[in-house]
């Protein structure tokens, strides 16, 4: 795993007992990109798909149930034992897909706490904007599983992602999953994320084994997701698995809040998805029980977080088109909200985007973006640097500055951007990448 | 003038008194493109620069300073006569450049209002980011300009659109100020519209004239404007001249109601610049008073609210990059301002704009975006059109629509979309371009 950025950094340090999955050569479960598949993005964390640690009480499958690809599976089966909390976050969109809405009920109900519970996914169709027959898809995919698997209906969680606007094809589904079922593995996680993908030009999966009470917990978690969010071609999807004893509130708080510092502070183009899900299950066949407040919640949710921050990455890592990733770091904010507001109004700007694309160290484009982002900003006490190099201070560009220090710096694939508006202590971090003709050729040469 | 979108020819039918500005082989001031310049844009309104209609007591002038382009015009002046009204618009940025903070106090303090009034414009640098050497250039300048002409400097208003973070050469100005008072013609738009130039492709005008108690009053605008704003190329700025006998209050009332619906409802890339500025010059020598409420009022702001959404869809037209216009309506929303949200929503997401680049009748995105806008929507109640094609209804795709129906609508240059909310009677129109290669090519592939 290859975390370079300061704030991941910091997080790392922070995290003495936590050994991180690696990412090497000594992967278990290679997964090659597929021959006739696009170009792997030249931000993917080198040396492939990282060897995760095996999480207890975790089964996966996948199959090619002929949804939409062909020669690679399309369908995702997860079952965990009972007693597994489940937690979740789901996208904001007022149009969100059926299954997102299958999936919020579910969290929220938490019916059965006790039981088993499974988790089906599918790429090659979205469920998105299908009307009543989304929603009864949803219903035959999810009682197909509970029937197959004897998990109860009210704990099939379900996702799809791909084309939207098309009847899901949930017959193919249901008939793939007793063949599914049969082949179920502990801890497959390698196929389970190249299964889930769409237009992702690499599997993205993130680990890490943390101590609480002297044994070890175990946390793994496979993502999709490129465009940040092409809603024809599907979206991000991220599923989380540990076998630490968490009850379900403080599973949900935790990964609520970690949301909020990774998935909710990386943006490719700015779009929301329709289908948006991160699921976390807690198998809860390892270690103590983590109680509220304690130190083993804190070291828990550093582990997840460091998990999550890295899978946020990763995404970023394969925006469509990407060939830099940046981490916009904004300081001295009125507020935490104000300085994330500005982080974001950098990192979803077209004209900022494009500048990065073309290795242009221009500043003014920064400028313009903390001015149209709304927060409070005082022009004469903006402060910019790009990596080490301070560009401008006190309203204008410094006198150290020299637009070779810039122009050389703009040539690394990894970019640190820090803003300081010099007005308070509120501070934030977001991620992006650039924007490149690929991003245009991916998204309006190719009819989807 | 063409104006064929739906909501100007609504304008249109409630102006019966207005003859609109011809554009057309007629006229007066023929601006052809530099020969070296950009490609024209395939947008751009045939037939050139418009034969705007003289208004009485305008002078104007440009000439070559030498601040950064060879071979064109780079400063405008214009030169008002005593009570000519001043009213004007500028960005909201925090960032805001040096000319318009000035601007802005001169506006607002309207000391003198019965002096002359001057607007001295510059192309080829922002004069924005510059610190306090930054409001010192613009202290010379309109310090020059009044010591040449004899307006008071609290009456001579600035703008300087070009690259930013650069000291304004403000003596290149000032050396040209006697040849350009000397060189003041009535009426020479065609020329100042050239002058303020810089990525534009094409020289920006409307003009209208409106009958107000049997007499003739003439409007006429300028504008500069491609990317919505690249702010270091430079930013829209619009000048509009009329003879209305029009006072100061009625006259900035208008115009900020008018910017509502006409410049702020305009977007390339939802990069908002540092420079904006829209300025309004009544000069009250044609026509008897403007009183508030009249028949006259109403007459005045239709013909004025025609020139400025002319001159707006115009900066669209000319977006950097753009090859198709798209008009964005939202009806049934909670509120305007919900529809406003949508509207922009659609009109700024990458997905949609390199859909409608890539001739793809993608709705899929449309309705992302409607659920990425913060607006209140249900998803089954949504309805969308592209231009008289229905394309979604009641949550899923239309029964009667067919893909090859929406793939042969969109290869138009012009496009219309319509939203649908379904939930109330609020409603707003935007206007946007696509997003093309040429954009990126523009703002990455060269170092600005």
């Amino acid at each position: 795993m290859r975390l370079s950025r300061s704030e991941l950094r910091r997080q790392q340090r922070r995290l003495a007992r936590v050994r991180l999955g690696l990412r090497g050569a000594a992967a278990a479960e290679p997964v090659a990109p597929a021959a006739d598949g696009p170009k792997v993005s030249p931000l993917a964390p080198p040396g492939g798909f990282p060897d995760l640690p095996p999480v207890k009480g975790v089964r996966l499958a996948t199959i090619n149930s002929g949804i939409r690809y062909k020669g690679r599976d399309d369908v995702m089966l997860a079952v965990l034992p009972p007693d597994t909390a489940m937690a979740g976050v789901t996208t904001r969109s007022s149009t969100r897909a059926a299954p997102v809405l299958d999936c919020e009920d579910k969290l929220a109900m938490a019916v059965e706490p006790g039981a088993p519970a499974a988790i089906i996914v599918n790429a090659g169709n979205a469920n998105a904007f299908t009307g009543r027959n989304g929603q009864e898809a949803v219903d035959h995919v999810t009682s197909a599983v509970a029937a197959v698997t004897g998990v109860p209906k009210s704990r099939v969680f379900s996702s799809s992602t791909g084309v939207i606007g098309q009847p899901l094809p949930w017959e193919r589904i249901a008939a793939a999953l007793s063949s599914l079922t049969a082949s179920l593995e502990d801890s497959a996680f390698g196929h389970a994320a190249r299964a889930i993908m769409t237009t992702d030009t690499f599997p993205k999966g993130a680990g890490a084994s943390v101590e609480i009470g002297g044994e070890t917990v175990a946390i793994a978690g496979i993502a999709k997701g490129s465009g940040m969010i092409a809603p024809d071609m599907g979206t991000m999807l991220v599923y989380i698995f540990t076998d630490a004893r968490i009850g379900r509130d403080l599973l949900q708080r935790t990964v609520s809040e970690l949301t909020d510092r990774s998935f909710n502070c990386i943006t490719v183009d700015g779009d929301t998805s329709t289908s948006d899900t991160l699921l976390v299950a807690a198998t809860g066949q390892a270690g103590p029980d983590i109680a509220e407040g304690s130190e083993a919640a804190t070291a828990f949710a550093e582990a997840l977080g460091t998990v999550m921050t890295d899978l946020a990455l990763q995404v970023v890592r394969d925006g469509e088109g990407a060939t830099k990733l940046l981490e916009i770091r904004v300081t001295g904010a009125v507020s935490a909200e104000d300085a994330r507001k500005v982080a974001l109004a950098i990192a979803n700007s077209p004209l900022v985007k494009t500048a990065v694309a073309g290795e242009d160290p221009n500043w003014g484009r920064v400028v313009m973006a903390v001015g149209k982002s709304g927060a409070v900003a005082d022009r004469d006490l903006l402060s910019i640097w790009f990596g080490p190099h301070v560009v401008a201070e006190n309203g204008w560009v410094s006198p150290e500055y020299r637009e070779e220090i810039g122009a050389a710096y703009m040539k690394r694939a990894e970019l640190e951007l820090r803003v300081d508006l010099g007005i308070g202590h509120g501070h934030a971090t977001v991620w992006t990448c650039d924007l490149t003709h690929d991003y245009i050729r991916i998204n309006a040469d190719y009819r989807s």
